[in-house]
């Protein structure tokens, strides 16, 4: 006898919307048959008028994770839930490598703190520095189940020098590994940071302007010319300029091996959020960007250019981001854009933003944002058709989508615990009323059934 | 009990691989489980070790098409025969529309005439001028599951002058109509040609030249132009140069609704064959090109500038092309390459070659061939998900495909009746064993079972 | 002795700004020299505080040319004088070539009627069709003097087919020629025409919108297709879109051998002014475009994409515009931008011009001023260094510019004797005080002196 | 009475060729005049027959510059015997700025080093650093007339941080400075350089292999960046690539402020060259390229992408090259392309190999020659019309080329005193057979008259 099954419910895939039951054994989905035709399982939901579809998949978060002095409000175990409310299924969260360390044993490290999650999981290895030892440790780490690698250009302290950079490429590149990149100029960004700061331009609107468009663009052609030269694969995370959509569309026509993602704030916020004094809240880097850059965002979603929407989550509470303020005289904060840590929730609201501002505008399709939420990020992150996809033989994760409802993304209807929500203005017609991973139900009827502990390190390896 | 099961394959799609039996009942895909767990049917297929993939759809051939005088040498029976031993298990034709004649009843007429074959077929409208009659049959057209239309920019007789392309692009953007171009520019074609004739350049090496590689860009471009002036979709049959590459993706990128293909010969043949005597087998427009071109080709197959490889069939004896020759007085053929009628065979070969060239040299993988040939010609053309995929309610239009077959393109391997073939040196590892349309066993053990008269008229709509 | 000296004057060349006495003997510059040395001559002229410039070139404009019926005001005698007033020295017409007439025939008759100017004058000629009889003319034309060919891709009666044009461009090339093109897309003109009289949007305010942006670059992409497959030399008359920009731009930098220029009205107006009862006497072809536009040609300015600024001054009174309208059971006339002839005065005010929004902007520069309205037109018309420089040897034309005049460009500060001006709004600083044509003073103390007649015809030769 | 007067010669300006006599007085241009006008001088040379050109501008070369623990062979004195065979009467040098140091000071002190010098001489100031006293000392050295600025993107020691250079560039811009760059991407280098050592590739034919063009494109990017990003000018000396002309073309589209020159040996040699034991004379950074760049750079004069030709001479024997080697124990030199100096010699070569590769091939006229070699320095470098044109008031720096004089590149030929030449083969039909610097005659009849110290300082100021 089946699982479970999922009974005439509309499947949406990132390829074809089809009517028909799914059924679930040991974990995974065992068949897929016409309309009413699976009948006797353990469980049986119905699925009538519902969308039917894979589980979504974060590939790009950053949760418990210490930063500069403070660390997010959430864990493994209070982001599952976050995320399952928010359709997702897996995730995926970094190493916290410091120089001198192996990157091997912080993928380790992590995946210990990651064993809590109740949602599937994956560690991507971050790479500080390059010499014979960590080098050494790139083709252990692929066979560990971990091809997937984040370098970035900019922080001092995590920043990794332009030379190291390209002996990570070619290792990986020769191993079957897959290098992602924050992308911001270092020299821009400090060259701004100081100028603005003798200027006495610190207020938080000024954030955007000190990592400006170019900021972004400098850093991501001087990464795909490493590429471009090394023939190595590229992924960059959170591009928000239609400066990197030119760049990246022109490399992939000249056969760069590029990747790229952007993130929902992007695609639904501007700059305009950082003006007032709630503007701390919108600080994340890359910073918010134009109309302009955004409507870029939309086409390159749509021609292409970019493969994924992530979140790049990492929830602070308003009291965290300004305590790093200094104060003045009277004990008022001063305001100062280069002291608050960066960082933005976002795991939770991503369905419901692509829904509100990608489908319920007709600026995509339903198959689409399976495919960006989905099954992209299982194929380029390496663990398809294990995740993203309903195929037989799939892990059972699925969500119900109930087209009819319509929810607003308020502080209330999220489940960070924030006295702020990002995206009050916005609601989504079309939400996850049902969230299933390897047949287990983790959220329904508006509640988190998910146990602690139950997720699984995700072994990936990417195909070529 | 289901009509057919097919059992222990391994499933290939546009999308994914994994191992799965199918299970048909009345002509569709009715279940699709774990392997091994389908049992009873009325019949069994056991495809242990095979590729199991959705049909083959050819949209671009021309059948039982007289052409200047002659006709090539097949009819819908016998192309369904080619056509299924290549794995094609639906094609698509042309009406034959001229001037003054309603385009409904011209694709009435080659319903007709296409009800002969043994796949399920659909017809394009050709038009060939517009007014006011015309324009008020776009509507009609699509409503009788008719939405690609076809126009020439050459060929004086069939050709539509620009100011009426520009009222039909309009037109049947407005209803939902996708046009489709054969794109040369008629004033450079006609000016080479006289101008070849007059220098006495009239050898088939010559063809190509005559018709070069801004031939076609230049005809691409006036209709780039159109499309993005009128927000209309557009499509490009039969793309042959690096420049066409350009074009398209640059006008993608900017937001034009375009979409193109390439065909095989151009894929895998350089114009070096128009040299020597048998050139004139290998006369077709436009001409082939230089290996440069052909890498462009390729790598916008890759990179998704060309969603489509059809094969442009249209199939002559080699007496019928040189019965176009004029013979000197001592009754020996004046080789004239204005002369010939173009066209050349590949409705059969498609499969192979693109195994040979595509798969076999690493250039693309299994499921992207499927995209090519498959998926991506049903939704372009308005028939996806009922054909072009596996899922539970799909036709059941299923090839298995032997991996380790290896074929070669000759004349006695390939079903045309021709004493040549244009790929003799070409092999294919993979290769079609069995060929089912709606469940039904078209080629099994090297024969052919279709009957004459049972392909059905493909009703298509184009989504959006 | 010498026949005049002008004398303490800054010369502004093309090239470069320096202090300098210029001599004159025989109409020609005989000496330059450092500044005071010159004492004896029939005549000094004391340019202190003065720019000395060469004279400007009009190498676009029509004058005595009858079109649709009407002709417009000037003929080559009143034409001279606005012309000297503007600082013109030179001018350039067209032949008024027909179908079935020699053009070698047409340029003559246009010669007879451009003798009674008092500026020296060129003649393009005008091609409308090719066949044997008229391409023997293309080497007769060069060695006549005139290298310089115009064909329009729109207006039936003149527009010379594609076919055609690729004839004209092959010969051309081969002996030395330019041809040069009036590029509009005559389908896109004529669907719109006629759409936009069936939607009953025929305001003036409508015509931009019906040769939209897309007609022009449409067009443009075809010539430089053709020049670029013949390699064949291409000159564009009056560009006026961004399109066009990046598309010369582009063709530059692979190879075209091609050359464009602008007009003032392009420059300096917008398609605002077709809002309105007055938008009649703003109807040209091309139209008015955008801002966008607008800065788009200021910037091919300045990199070199546009070398020339013309008028393409053809100039009627509002009421010859408006006599082409049709009138309503009261008897008002009834707006129909299909209806008058296009056409705007502009031979005068190119200088005033381009110092206001050019130079008194800061977008170019003075020499830059010399370079696009004297020295460029002569080099790429082909009259070079007879004009367009200082160069000892070269005609004295010459012209004195107060920079500190400022002038209005007001109906009673220009001499067309119109009604209007359709820049009453521009204000100059920088104005020609005195025009010398080979010597002789044509323009003094806001008189003109020029003689009927006196100007000579212009024997070109394009330099390679 | 004119001090000298050179009368019947043919001038080349960048801008026209005429037949004209001219007259000198005090140093300076006084008088041009009509052929056989100018009578009376102290000295009076007959051009007859003879191109009379502004005198050639070497504004890149490196003379008495340490290297690496050895020096070049030139010092100014005899630079300028070979410079002003070789057609130069000025040429500009570079200050030896160390970390710590005034530029201001190290620019003195070169100056005081060129005072010996037969030639006007200007000095480019090099900064390797950025703090509050470096940049303070950006408007000094404006005023001091050395407005051009030369940083260094790789070697450690004089490359200057990514950081720095936005901050120079910043001030420059503030006030009429111009940035030039040694444009190399030095992660790029070092990677290579220590993964070809690894690899035992150290032969000279690997040195360009090791210095790709993906090395020069990566860094020529990021300096356009940062240039558009600050809206400061920015200049590149000696381009090499396809790719750099590609990023400075659409560079200047996008209305990026920026010049750019090639140097004589891209031009005209490859890196075949580097095979064979002669490789180490041809060993320059950057490396010779492929005759397709070269084919890319002709493109690029041609267009206007490239501004200038230089030579970047800094001439080394053959011994001093080979002297860094290490030995192996039979005492044989270990040939290592990381060792020896990079320099080639090219002072004098310049205008015969721009005859012989430009003007005799028909790529380039004399007039863009002069454009090339002489007025674009002038004008790029600041001091123009001083320098770079045959303009009443400019200096007399004037030469004249015999257009039927053929000579080979030979080391017999040349005057550097070394026992090698790069250029044997190359042969021009054009060469100077007079110089003259200020009304001074330096060349004469195959003999160099120049007296030490007579070269004056080029006070320079950037025009816009």
């Amino acid at each position: 006898m089946l699982d479970l099954i999922v009974k005439n419910g509309t499947l949406v895939t990132a390829d074809a919307t089809f009517q028909a039951d799914i059924g679930v054994q040991d974990e995974k989905i065992s068949v897929v048959a016409a309309p009413g035709t699976l009948k006797e399982a353990k469980r049986v939901v119905d699925a009538k008028g519902k969308y039917v579809m894979p589980g979504m998949i974060e590939p790009h978060m950053h949760v418990a994770a210490p930063f500069g002095g403070t660390i997010d409000v959430l864990d493994f175990y209070s982001a599952s839930k976050c995320a399952a409310f928010g359709g997702v299924t897996s995730f995926m969260d970094f190493s916290s490598t410091v120089k001198g360390m192996s990157v091997l044993q912080a993928v380790k490290d992590r995946r210990e703190e990651m064993s809590h999650a109740a949602l599937d999981y994956g560690v991507h290895a971050k790479f500080v520095e390059a010499n014979e030892r960590v080098i050494g440790e790139v083709k252990q780490l692929i066979d560990y189940g971990v091809p997937t690698f984040k370098m970035f250009t900019t922080y001092p302290g995590v920043m990794i020098e332009d030379r190291d950079i390209l002996e990570v490429l070619k290792e990986a590149a020769a191993n079957g590994g897959l290098c992602g990149f924050h992308a911001e100029s270092n020299p821009i960004a400090e060259f701004n940071r100081d100028n603005f700061a003798r200027e006495g331009k610190l207020d938080w609107k000024y954030f955007p302007e000190a990592k400006p468009n170019a900021c972004e663009a400098e850093a991501v052609q001087r990464i795909l010319t490493f590429a471009e030269y090394l023939d190595a694969p590229v992924y960059f995370f959170h591009l928000s300029t239609k400066e990197s959509m030119k760049l990246v569309r022109e490399a992939k026509a000249r056969g760069v091996k590029v990747l790229a993602e952007t993130c929902t704030h992007y695609l639904t916020l501007t700059k305009a959020k950082n003006d007032g004094p709630d503007g701390v809240l919108y600080l994340m880097s890359p910073p918010l960007r134009t109309k302009e850059d955004q409507a870029a965002l939309w086409g390159a979603l749509q021609d292409g250019t970019l493969s994924l929407v992530t979140s790049d989550n990492e929830a602070f509470t308003r009291e965290q981001k300004e305590s790093f303020l200094d104060k003045d005289a009277n004990g008022k904060p001063i305001i100062d854009f280069r002291k608050p840590v960066n960082g933005t929730p976002g795991l939770e609201e991503r369905f419901g933003l692509m829904m509100a501002e990608g489908v319920n505008r007709g600026r995509i399709g339903l198959n689409k944002l399976v495919e960006l939420c989905s099954t992209n990020p299982a194929k380029v992150f390496g663990c398809y058709p294990q995740k993203g996809c309903l195929d037989v033989g799939s892990d059972a994760d699925i969500i119900l989508v109930d087209p009819d409802k319509a929810v607003k993304l308020t502080k209330e209807n999220l489940h960070y615990g924030l006295q702020y929500s990002l995206y009050e203005d916005f609601e989504a017609k079309g939400w996850p009323v049902m969230t299933i991973r390897r047949g287990e139900v983790l959220v329904e009827d508006g509640k988190f059934l998910g146990k602690e502990g139950t997720g699984r390190f995700l072994k990936r390896a990417i195909s070529r």
